[in-house]
C-alpha cells in the first residue's frame, strides 16, 4: 500500500521525524541527571507509539482519561500517572487497574477529594499513588504553592493506610502562551521552582514527598536547569504541530504527522482548492491562536510532505476543506488537479490526531510501512 | 443507570426533545407539497436515531462519508446521497454498496470527474446515481447556475450506460452567517431559485433533470416556499446546537444534546470550576463564530438539563473545561460541589456528538433509558 492508494483522508506518521523527535527528547534527557521520564501519552494515544516513546521497558506513562489508561495497561504498560483531578466516582475503575497489578497515581488540589481517596484506600490490598497538583502559572488547576490548602491536603495524604503519596506534580500550560525562547526558559523555572517550592513545604511539615513531576513540552525543552525535578512530562513534542513551529519550539520540518485528503474541487473564480479533510479530519483546535503560523486549520504540502509556500486551508466544513493561498497569489490549478493528492499539517496534534483511529505509518518514500492503531474515548 | 451514576464526560441525548424537532421538520414538509424529505444524517450518526428520523421506511438519507453510507447500508437503509463531491478513486468502494442492492447517488461539479464516473460506470450492472452540485451562495463547492460548465457535466452525465442522472443539488452554507429570519427567508430563496433556475437551464439543453435537493436547516425551516424543489435536506434541525439558537433557528429548550460532565475542581480565587469534559469532549468548533450567544464552548446546566443563568465553559483544555460566569458574578461554589455533575449545552451539533460513540438517551428525569451507538471515521 502506498500513500496514492490509500482511502482519504487518513493521518500519516513520518517514523523518520518522529524518531528523531523521541531522540531529541532523550537528548534533552541527558542533560537532567536524576530525573526520569514520564512521557504523556495524551498525544499519541498508540500502543505502538508508546513502544518507541517508551524505550527502556513499558513503565513509566501520563495519561489524561481512564480508557487511556485501561488501553496502556491492557497493552503492558505498569506504572500510569492519570493527570487530570480525581473524581471520587472514578476511584473504582482505577481501583480495579491497581488490582490487575498496575500501578496507579491520581492527581487532587482539593481536601474534599483528598479525604474521599484516603477513606475509599483504606484496607485495599495494593495502594493508590496520589500526588498533589500545583498550580505554578495560573494556568488551570492545582493549589499555588504558597496556599495553605497545600499542607492540609498532604497530611490528608501522608502515612495512610492503602495511599502512596508520592509527591507533587505540575504542568505549566501558560508556556503556549509565550513569544521568546527566554520566556520559555522564565516559565520553565517558574514551574520548577513552584513545583519543589510546595514540595519542600510538605517536607519541612514532615510529611515525606519523594516526587516533583514537571512538564510540558516547551518547558522541558528549553529549561536551563531542573533542580530538585525527579520526573519531567512531556506529551506533543513526539508529533509536533504548527503551534510547537510558531513557539519556536521545533521546525515545520520536525511535525511527524499530517492528514492526507484529496482533491476534490477546482473553485478558480475564487482560487480556491476544495479537498476531503474537513474539521472532522484536521480539527478546528488551535492549541494556542496567539501562536498560529498561519490563520487557518493547516499548512498544505505534497504527497511527499513537502510545503508547498504560502498554501495553506483557510477554512473548513464538516468534511470539506477550502484551501487557498495565504497571500492571495493565484493557485497552480494545473499542478493541483483533481483527484491529486495533498498532505495537511496540523495546528494540534493532539486535536487533529484524535480523528482517527490509526496512522498509517511512512519512512522515507510514499510507502506504508505500518499501521498503528490508536485508542479513542473515555 | 441514571445520569449520576454514569462515567463522564458522557454525550446525554433528551429524546422529548429530540422527537420534538423530529416533528418540526416533518410539519415543515408538510407546508411544501412535491418535496421529500433525505435527511443529513452526518450530525446523528445513529443508526438508533435515523430510525425516528426517517419515520416511513428507511429510504432516503444523506451521509458525509463513505463510512456513514456503508454503516446506515447495512443497518437497512437502501437510498443514500453521498453529498461530497465524489473523487474518481472513491467509485469501486460506492460500487461495493451499488453491488449490495443500495441506491447510491454521488455529486459532481467538475467535467473531469463526470467522464471519469460515466467511464467507470460503463458496463456495470446496477447504475450509479448522479446529481450536479450547483453553487447558489458562493459558500464552498458547486457551478453557479450560469456558469457554461453546467451544461458540459449534465451533457457528460445525461443519457449515459450505467449513470442514472438525476438531477441537481444545493446547500446554502451561507445560511449560518444570516443575521435575521427575513435574511434565511431570502437566502432560502436564492438557494431555491440557483437549483430551479439550474435544472431549468439542464432542461432546456434537451437533457431530463428530475431532482432538485436543497437544504440546510435555517433555510428549510424559513424558506417561504420551494416551488420546483423536489428534495429537501436537513441534519442538524434533529439535535440543535447553540448556533442554531444564535441564528434565531431554535431556543435554547430545543436543543437536544449535552455532554454530562463531573465538576472536578474549584479554583475560588479565579472564580472558576473545573470539570472533566474539555474540547476533546465539547469540540472547539463553531460552526458560525459571528453567531455564537457565548464567547466559549458552551452554556452550562445542571444535570437536569436545566440552564445555570450565565455560567458558561469559557475555554478548554484535552480533557479540562473550564466554567465561569459570562458576566464575572461570582460562582456559587455551595451549590457546585467539586464531585457534583453538570451538563453543557454545545456549539457544535455534529462537532461535539463526533467525540463520542454513543448517546445516553433520557426521557424525562435522570434515567437513561436507551443507549444508541454512533458510527465515525471514514
Amino acid at each position: 500500500m502506498d500513500l496514492a492508494s490509500l482511502s482519504t483522508p487518513s493521518l500519516i506518521l513520518d517514523h523518520a521525524r518522529f524518531r528523531k523527535n523521541v531522540d531529541r527528547v532523550y537528548a534533552k534527557l541527558l542533560r537532567h541527571p536524576g530525573v526520569s521520564l514520564r512521557p504523556h501519552l495524551k498525544t499519541v494515544k498508540s500502543i505502538d507509539a508508546a513502544r518507541e516513546i517508551i524505550r527502556y521497558g513499558l513503565n513509566k506513562a501520563t495519561v489524561s482519561t481512564l480508557q487511556e489508561a485501561e488501553y496502556f495497561a491492557e497493552n503492558g504498560v505498569t506504572d500510569i500517572l492519570y493527570a487530570v483531578a480525581a473524581a471520587p466516582a472514578k476511584l473504582d475503575r482505577i481501583g480495579r487497574l491497581i488490582d490487575a497489578g498496575v500501578r496507579m497515581c491520581v492527581v487532587v488540589d482539593d481536601i474534599g477529594v483528598a479525604r474521599s481517596v484516603t477513606e475509599w484506600a483504606r484496607g485495599r490490598e495494593r495502594p493508590i499513588g496520589v500526588m498533589i497538583e500545583i498550580d505554578s502559572d495560573g494556568h488551570r488547576s492545582g493549589v499555588t504553592p504558597e496556599d495553605e490548602k497545600l499542607i492540609k491536603i498532604a497530611d490528608a495524604l501522608g502515612a495512610k493506610e492503602g495511599v502512596d503519596f508520592v509527591g507533587v506534580m505540575t504542568h505549566a500550560g501558560e508556556s503556549y502562551r509565550c513569544k521568546t525562547r527566554e520566556a520559555i526558559a522564565d516559565m520553565a523555572e517558574r514551574e520548577r521552582s513552584g513545583a519543589v517550592g510546595a514540595a519542600d513545604r510538605i517536607r519541612r511539615a514532615g510529611i515525606a514527598c519523594n516526587e516533583v513531576s514537571v512538564g510540558s513540552t516547551p518547558t522541558f525543552l528549553f529549561a536551563k536547569h531542573l533542580e530538585g525535578v525527579t520526573e519531567a512530562r512531556v506529551g506533543v513534542a513526539y508529533l509536533n504541530d504548527l503551534t510547537m513551529t510558531g513557539l519556536g519550539v521545533c521546525g515545520l520540518e520536525d511535525i511527524a504527522i499530517s492528514v492526507l485528503a484529496t482533491i476534490i474541487g477546482h473553485q478558480r473564480d475564487k482560487n480556491r482548492i476544495i479537498v476531503d479533510a474537513g474539521w472532522m479530519a484536521l480539527s478546528s483546535d488551535c492549541s494556542a491562536p496567539s501562536q498560529r503560523i498561519f490563520a487557518g486549520l493547516g499548512v498544505v504540502a505534497d504527497i511527499g510532505g513537502r510545503i508547498i509556500p504560502g498554501l495553506g486551508v483557510l477554512s473548513a466544513n464538516q468534511e470539506h476543506g477550502i484551501i487557498s493561498s495565504a497571500d492571495g497569489g493565484a493557485l497552480d490549478f494545473a499542478g493541483l488537479p483533481v483527484g491529486g493528492r495533498l498532505r495537511i499539517y496540523p495546528n494540534h496534534a493532539c486535536a487533529t490526531a484524535a480523528a482517527f483511529r490509526e496512522y498509517k505509518v511512512v519512512t522515507s518514500g510514499d510507502e506504508v510501512v505500518a499501521t498503528w492503531s490508536r485508542c479513542a474515548g473515555w
